[in-house]
């Protein structure tokens, strides 16, 4: 977890925020806002009205006013089914803001992250921001939660806690106010005292549920390993362990929750019956003997809701400061994440002016990476080795014409963060109809050459040269591990592709898909899932054998495999990488 | 997840589970539940005592009775904190009962779980029970909790609703019980009704989030594919849809909520109010004129208590009746593990008879795989191919001498639940001394002739005869895959040991495994964890690289490969199935 202080740091961090969330004055979310706000002010008066109902008829029912009392049951019921209207309207409108809010955010992230190969670069070569999948979910979801249900608050509860010290003050003078606000002070001192060793064990309770939860997923992962090991018995102790830990735990915690739960419970409790202590006071010292027993009835219970009311105004605020660390964590976690595609955004406009190239996406991700020195950290073993190339053109047969695509000079690069160079003065031409073999160890740099040609990764030195781009309608890439995507079967093969090739006919494509299905073997699966656009799985990698993934890897390839008599660009036979695939 | 019956079998596992919860009579866990039945049962009057106190108040000042209310604030500060200390008592001796419930239901759980090999026959074998360490962790901890605080709750309620009936009877008649039971049987229908669409709702939600989230995470797992394939585009528009189609379903939930929020604040606020109405017909009746207004006022309160309290009473089996599905649904998945468990211990027993073999540890397996008659789900690709072996010992060369660790003789077997076989009528012996390279293609069944050795799979015909067991002192088993456990490094070494064999010093067993780890070359990564006794890591995939932990699983071989001087017993030189690794 991000550390969550709040400071200048938190409130840069949430103007920004803050800026997306709102837009202009006149913005959709503005004006939800706005109703938000005018709905909370609105509500204090009918909780008011309703809250007095009680004192209102033990005044009827005491002087048997039956003309009142029908009044009265009538303007009840009246308060009563617009006061829960109301809250349930509020509630809707702070959740209605909320989804407002989600959807801006996210959709505001999702541009920046998806737009060049933000994506890549903040998951895989910039490995500083944690988790970044769960920042656009989860702590956006949070986020915006957690305003829309405070923003009113903070705007409603300075008026009540004034308002109602008012009347507070109106019927015990200036006892009643003074006796709760010292009341809940040294109440909520009290409280967080013993509140304190609770969050440590409540933190220590979830590591132990944790890694009790961990020690049988472990478990059952490796249930093979543990039996040809025979070591059922070390795996027995070892989760009863790991059970008695957390058990332990857990008892720890409870004992202290005991104490917690006590004093929080007498507060409330005393709190309770502390109004009727407070309006003792100017009763028994005579203020109210002018007034009827009934109407001293209905001044207790009066007193008594304003009281109580008040405490529970002060409850609130403390209840917003209790997740104020969580509303920290979640600003601050959002506003890296604003600030990593800032960053390479920057980059990027910076290099853009002294980099001619047609293809520059390689070189903003340049600076990124070796800005920070840090380079101690090892990705994997890779080790320096000279690139074989089968047709040997270590020379610079450089040829401007359509039929070259990639030129590489004199070129060095090494892995992202690492002093090692991985290869080193790489020339290097690939022309259409000349086919280049790369080979080498594990770890050698194939599939990093790979990636210095796509440009996600930056050469040191020497000058990439590109005349066609990675993708469909350039160099078709074939993944080492199948990349299987959301969708049905004809999803599977168009992607990257939403929608098939508008050139094509629907019945032509369809024709050519057919013929690729079986020419990769695997017509069974298209008839056992209902045709192209038959089943929508979510999850092709469960449902498919690993075998059958990688026939529709080649599926796909084939698919985007350019007719040469059609208009769709170059695309260079496609490039293995890494081992070759058995199909 | 498992449907949520309740019928007979509901309770017959039920029954079962609270053997185990309960033991006898006079267990701890009895002991708690009693202690827990009295003290809810003594809350009730402490509640009651509390909830009058409002309504003496109204009386005391009414009537300036000072002496009165000098007592009176003392009675009610005392009942307060009485009142708060039995409440936080109550919720303690639940949780007490349900960490002792937790930790006896979970023990009993683990033992049959780590007896024999069931960890491995119910994860893989006999693969009809899904998720068994969620069962072990999750279910066993939320039926536990919900049993703990349900317990005591079945007892008093009923004893609380008569009460409570009869104390407003004793104040309204008949009206005020009967006024109450329609008024909550209507609202319960109501919001019943309003309520059935959002649990759908609720639920579509959380798909549309999870699905959104998996996006997310396919995103950032395939960023590198993404980049090549150019196809940012395309999981932008994936991405947007995801949240599109969530944020609709939340809408559709929201405005549901609206309309199901009202209802339920309306009958809560109503409910509220109802007593005043109550109370009425028997105040202008004429019925209370004997009584002063002070006293009327004490009367209101103390029936506005009494049906706010019978109104909460009833509130409060509603919700039990809510949670009823989820204790149905962890009490089946509970039962159907002990059923699973009791399946394999039966086997057992019944084939223990009529099988003679030394180890017979391979034939409890058979019966279950192969009395459900379904094959048709294909396991992998498994083919049939002869197996080589490079001594060609097709003839059975059977010696019972000390020297022979396994006879097959004409054994033929399958994938469990498979009906073609992989290997037929093989006899092979291996002898010590003699070195057997068992080779074939992928899936030709050479990882499944070792399961068929270590008895955890079944051979369908023929004999195998075990002279030495699986395990550290018998076969030691080297991984495809390694398997890491938790621990120090010198955890890692001695697995599946929990601690270094008592028969070396200290120090001798120290400097053989420096040894060792000097042979696999991990010196460096010993001297970075503080030595063998330093760092304790719950996750060592994290922290090693693949080939660092391919290099501990031959420290931990190496580690258990006997001293022939010893007196540890056999060891078989290590079998290498599958790939060969590189060290």
């Amino acid at each position: 977890m991000t550390q969550a202080r709040i400071g200048v740091l938190f409130f840069k961090r949430l103007w920004k925020l803050f800026g997306i969330l709102f837009g202009n004055f006149t913005s959709r979310s503005a004006l939800i806002f706005y109703s938000l706000t005018i709905l909370s002010l609105l509500m204090q008066f009918v909780i008011y009205a309703a809250g007095l109902i009680p004192s209102k008829y033990f005044e009827v029912l005491g002087s048997k006013d039956y003309p009142g009392f029908q009044q009265l049951a009538i303007y009840s019921i009246l308060v009563i089914v617009l006061n829960a209207v109301m809250k349930s309207s509020l509630n809707y409108v702070s959740r209605v803001l909320y989804l407002t809010w989600r959807k801006m955010l996210c959709s505001r992230l999702h541009d920046q992250y998806f737009s060049r190969i933000n994506y890549y670069k903040l998951n895989v070569v910039n490995d500083n921001l944690d988790n970044i999948d769960q920042r656009i979910t989860r702590d956006v979801d949070q986020f915006t939660k957690e305003w829309s249900l405070l923003m009113s608050r903070l705007v409603v509860i300075p008026f009540t806690i004034g308002y109602y010290s008012y009347q507070c003050f109106a019927s015990t003078t200036w006892l009643g106010p003074v006796t709760i606000y010292v009341y809940f002070v040294v109440g909520t001192i009290i409280n967080r005292l013993i509140m304190a060793p609770i969050v440590r064990l409540n933190v220590e309770q979830e590591v132990c549920e944790g890694d009790f939860r961990f020690q049988h997923l472990k478990v059952r992962v490796n249930s093979e390993s543990i039996a040809f090991y025979q070591a059922g018995k070390t795996e027995h102790v070892k989760s009863e362990k790991r059970l008695n830990l957390l058990l332990k735990t857990l008892m720890s915690l409870y004992n202290w929750s005991f104490w917690l739960n006590s004093s929080v419970n007498i507060f409330d409790y005393v709190g309770g019956i502390l109004s009727y202590l407070v309006i003792a006071v100017p009763i028994f010292g005579g203020d109210y003997d002018h007034l009827a027993p009934e109407e001293i009835s209905s001044l207790i219970s009066r007193n008594s809701f304003v009281c109580i009311y008040l405490i529970h105004s002060f409850s609130q605020l403390i209840d917003m400061s209790s997740t104020i660390g969580d509303i920290a964590a979640h600003t601050h976690r959002l506003g890296q994440l604003l600030e990593g595609f800032d960053v390479n955004t920057d980059e990027r406009k910076e290099e853009f002016s002294d980099d001619g190239h047609k293809n520059e996406s390689y070189s903003n991700v340049h600076q990124m990476l070796f800005d920070e020195p840090n380079t101690s950290k090892s990705r994997a073993a890779l080790e320096k080795k000279v690139l074989d190339s089968i047709d040997g053109s270590s020379e610079a047969e450089f040829d401007n014409g359509s039929h070259t695509y990639f030129h590489l000079s004199n070129v060095t690069f090494s892995a992202p963060k690492q002093a090692r160079n991985l290869v080193e003065h790489l020339t290097l031409t690939l022309k259409a109809g000349k086919n280049v073999l790369i080979t080498g160890a594990t770890g050698s740099g194939k599939t990093s050459l790979l990636r210095v040609l796509a440009g996600i990764w930056p050469s040191h030195s020497g000058s990439v040269k590109k005349f066609c781009d990675f993708g469909p309608k350039g160099v078709m890439y074939l993944p080492q591990k199948p990349m299987l995507t959301d969708g049905t079967l004809q999803d599977q093969i168009i992607y990257p592709r939403l929608d098939p090739y508008p050139e094509y006919s629907s019945d032509n494509d369809r024709d050519r898909m057919i013929g690729i299905v079986e020419e990769v073997g695997l017509t069974t699966l298209l008839e056992n899932n209902g045709g192209f656009e038959g089943n929508f799985e979510l999850n092709w990698a469960d449902k498919l054998s690993p075998g059958e993934a990688q026939r529709l890897m080649f599926a796909r390839l084939f698919y985007h495999y350019p007719d040469l008599a059609g208009q769709r660009g170059l695309l260079i036979d496609f490039i293995f990488v890494g081992n070759f695939l058995k199909l």
